[in-house]
């Protein structure tokens, strides 16, 4: 027979629970005043126009973005990493890249590399997730136009130093793209502090708002050619994409109804406050890692214990492919974690672990105590059968 | 004082209400195995596995069309077009479009005119919607790659013989795309019978689902470059988005608890049936178009009565703007219209309302015969006041 999933560990693909407000603020705009956010005068038309800003402005406070009209919606990260890379690179641009980047960066320069003649270089990172800024200088050239760096490796959990990279790529007269799908709402973020000139968003993710949204946000100084062309609701006379932020990015109808629940999702990440939010994620993974050590045939990924990590603590058991042991903390203690390749093949390199995969346990503000332990006893359990 | 919007005349932008069902749907998946579809192997994420690939069954089912893994969600109308018109343009192709495309359709093929040396023609409609099939057949050339049509247009209401053009397209071997915003839902479609190649629908209107949700039908035999490339859950290794199918067209995280209501939506638009929904909004617009046609300054839009049409009624008062018609109706009698230019500058030139635009009234699925007579009064009283 098998348990419901009682015990979820796999935040880092998707928060859940999510607070009870999301879905409330959701079924209020899908109910109510759902009509076409700038596309009728009517009242009905004019408050989902509202929530719109208003989930604008609640994501601004959380990054210290100073204008909110320079935060674009999409419908998830890889839409706003591809409206990035997409709209900024010409042919003969080059790129660099780090070796943990996830497929939303790597396929869209992959792309670009086939059909617009761009050129990239990923950037090695050590097993613990650590970059060797050095290198990376050396590696920027005259024809460098983006530099793109995970915030935070979706396998190792391990921080990027975005802010001495972003000085970097300024010093190179190269624009700074992050990709933060793995610390929006859970790490501190002040788009101004790190330096940042793009930086994409999920938010269904650490936002706890509900899958479908996300967004890119888009410093005031940098004009990207949009990925999407259509009505705006504004100049619908001109033939190109209106030059007005956010319109100029966001063609056709929006998804008022996820944006209203992310702008609750975010509400909750304000009041807990992002700060406390990762001490408490932090301290998890230290209890985590601490549990999981002395296991035979057990090996950590990324970080140190006692260096910063986003709440991931991914590892591998000697003899058992990950996929395995996924299956078997599903089926026979009802825990959900992620196994595989997380889709980042080249962070498997980097991580030793492109053979079987790794397993991805990763907590998020829910998480208990009592859900590390579960964790650390099936574990033991599972590895001790193994060898 | 001003009153609660009361009656909901603007079904052409999005359907309100929503069947209850939907709201349910969604927070079903929001509050429960919200996890992501296709990242994990646990429980929770094969139950929003079965949710997508539920919502696309009944896609299926309604629009004939024999593989599900054939249709591809996106967050809406737009970006199933930009998919379409950019997957499948090289430079030197020509593209056949019509005078009643909307800026969706129009955008992104001056993009490409602009960034990859297409070329455009848009074919005349007439003022009632007819268009000249002789005509169309002579701007067939050789290097004409694709043709695209709206199937309904949002401003005139008229339906395109998309069947006919279709053939025409096929025997000059140029692929056909539909753009279904006004149709899909309301109207009968058979893919098959169509002879469509690239179908475009979004989720929000006539299929009665939430916003931040649509799709493109893609022909067995039609490849497309796709729009965003990304992760996809599968084939992590590659360089290159998958081939298989929807994976190919999906990266990134989807909608999953939008898709949820959206197949709650075509639930219901099957269990009432389409040829039903169609009879319903065609009679009221007959209503509609005879209880307003002897109004003194007011011009009708659109096919002539007794012609087939789909639930748009547009319509201009002499001597007023739309957006003042529209904003009376909202303030002074709770009525919902939308006016203005209705992201398709091309059909103001061909319905003559390029100046003050015009206003829309368009009937749903619940628009009921008081709300029609209601406009029908309002629009008498406030006509008169204009003269």
């Amino acid at each position: 027979m098998k348990q419901p999933t009682a015990i979820y560990l796999d935040h880092a693909a998707t928060s859940w629970p999510k607070p009870a407000g999301v879905g409330e603020a959701m079924l209020d705009i899908l109910n109510g005043p759902s009509a076409n956010s700038g596309r009728g005068s009517y009242g009905m038309a004019l408050k989902a126009g509202r929530t719109l800003f208003q989930t604008r402005m609640l994501l601004a406070r959380l990054f210290h973005i100073e204008n909110p009209n320079d935060i674009v919606f999409t419908s998830n990260t890889t839409e706003a990493l591809n409206l990035a890379i997409k709209g900024c690179l010409k042919p003969g641009d080059h790129v660099i890249a780090t070796m943990v980047e996830h497929n939303s960066v790597r396929r869209p320069l992959e792309y670009l590399k086939r059909t617009r003649g761009i050129s990239v270089d990923y950037i090695d990172i050590g097993p613990r997730g650590d970059i060797d800024l050095t290198n990376l200088r050396k590696t920027f050239r005259p024809e460098t136009r983006l530099v793109v760096c995970s915030h935070s490796s979706n396998l190792l959990g391990s921080i990027l130093p975005v802010k001495e990279i972003a000085r970097m790529a300024h010093e190179h007269e190269a624009l700074m793209l992050v990709d933060a799908a793995q610390t929006a709402g859970g790490y501190p973020i002040d788009v101004r502090e790190l330096g940042v000139d793009l930086m994409a968003f999920p938010g269904h993710k650490g936002l706890l708002g509900p899958q479908g949204t996300g967004g890119l946000y888009i410093h005031p100084d940098v004009d990207l050619e949009p990925l999407m062309h259509g009505g705006t609701g504004s100049q619908s006379e001109a033939l190109e994409m209106p030059t007005v932020r956010p319109d100029r990015y966001e063609a056709g109808t929006l998804n008022t109804v996820g944006i209203a629940g992310l702008g609750a999702g975010v509400s909750e990440v304000l009041e807990r406050g992002v700060d406390e939010i990762y001490r408490h994620e932090w301290a998890l993974t230290q209890h985590l890692m601490e549990g999981l050590g002395g296991t035979k045939g057990l090996h950590l990924l990324g970080p140190e214990p006692g260096q910063p990590r986003t709440g991931i603590v991914a590892f591998t058991v000697q003899g058992l492919d990950a996929s395995e042991v996924a299956f078997q903390l599903d089926r026979k203690y009802g825990i959900a974690v992620r196994a595989g390749y997380h889709c980042t093949p080249l962070g498997h390199m980097t991580a030793g672990t492109v053979q079987g995969g790794a397993v991805r346990a990763s907590v998020g503000y829910t998480t208990t105590y009592g859900d590390a332990d579960a964790l650390i006893t099936a574990i033991r359990i599972i590895a001790s059968g193994s060898t």
